[in-house]
């Protein structure tokens, strides 16, 4: 019996284009029979968010970020040429145009796919997000985890 | 007779400073008998386009974005201290003071030295970017080249 | 005997929030009883910049690079949500609420942990920083070092 392959991805983004970029990897390294994770941290987590609005009991600093932060990959904004939010609307245009999966299609497609996705919980509590306001069906962990998943891997992206 | 090493870079990132990074790790890569590739996707792949007006046919948007976004490497912005295209000016001042190449030049190296350069070709439909546009001598292919060519890698890294 | 895994980073961003990422992943990997290496480069230099004013000989656009970057990772900004740098105030205030430790305490425990910390000698010519100016302790060297010392590597990844 021969091993499988492994990729894992640290998403540290909070960019839509960026998001795209590892899902879509990850979709690919899944496709190639890769074990793959993606380990959301600090910015990354927001595309974990439920787009809905959720009444959790926090602190007004954790409310505030709570609500400047995007809910979900589609509210976020592009690393380059974002024009005030023109940007991913445009971005977004396109990729219906050339029948491109929306980012949280891609995510659903990459559960489908056996892609794990972990939540860092260090920074989830650094940023006020608790388990209500993130996707069925994640794992939470912490950077221990990470490289324990990680040092028998392939394919090593931080993005 | 032993596999040489593999060192496999995505260059999502539209950055001169990220940009000129990318090409000199590649190029050390390379001079330490390494196969190279480097996979250029979105904004990443202005580094490969050429420094001149082209006629090619395109829809509007596509127009649009093909004149908003950099035409090779050496008409990129920086990724910090940009000050509205003063802070490139500065770069390449001290580059040149201290003869360092200039990234159109390290994309030449990396060409000579053997490099493969891969154009995403998923990210050129989205971007509106025609192989007319890119130069000479370059791969086009998707994400699935990608992970069969990164998953043997030694160092895989996504800039 | 069984070989050391290894994590090697490259450091090349000057964002305080991707620094502290960098640097939870290194002490992660460290107390994993991985041998790893920082390769600070471009932007990713402050953070090895210490926190006081040096008289060093200097070109004029060498001291006026100096005095706009910041000196020391704890004067850095966010990558996202910096909003004229009351972004930092606000992360390093939930930071020390959930008693995380500052990235220059991060900089500290890797040391401590025997985490070789690298300074890029052709990004310090280039932006005009000396030796004099950065912390006691870290090693210099080109990209070849950073190949060599990654090509066996477990984790490899750009920050």
């Amino acid at each position: 019996m021969t091993e499988k392959k492994k990729t894992t991805i640290v998403l540290f983004s909070g960019d839509y284009d960026k998001a795209m970029a590892a899902y879509i990897i990850a979709n690919g390294a899944a496709a190639y029979d890769h074990e793959v994770v993606i380990f959301h941290t600090f910015w990354g987590l927001n595309a974990l968010r439920k787009d809905e609005h959720l009444h959790v009991k926090k602190g007004l600093l954790e409310k505030l970020l709570g609500w400047m932060m995007p809910k979900g990959a589609d509210k976020m904004g592009l690393s380059k040429m974002n024009y005030l939010g023109m940007g991913p609307h445009m971005i977004k245009h396109v990729m219906k145009k050339h029948n491109a999966l929306p980012v949280h299609e891609l995510v659903d497609m990459a559960q489908a796919q056996g892609v794990k996705l972990i939540a860092c919980t260090m920074t989830m509590d650094l940023l006020g997000l608790q388990k209500e306001e993130l996707l069925e069906d994640i794992e939470y962990a912490g950077v221990a985890a990470y490289i324990g998943g990680s040092e028998d891997g392939n394919i090593t992206l931080f993005i």
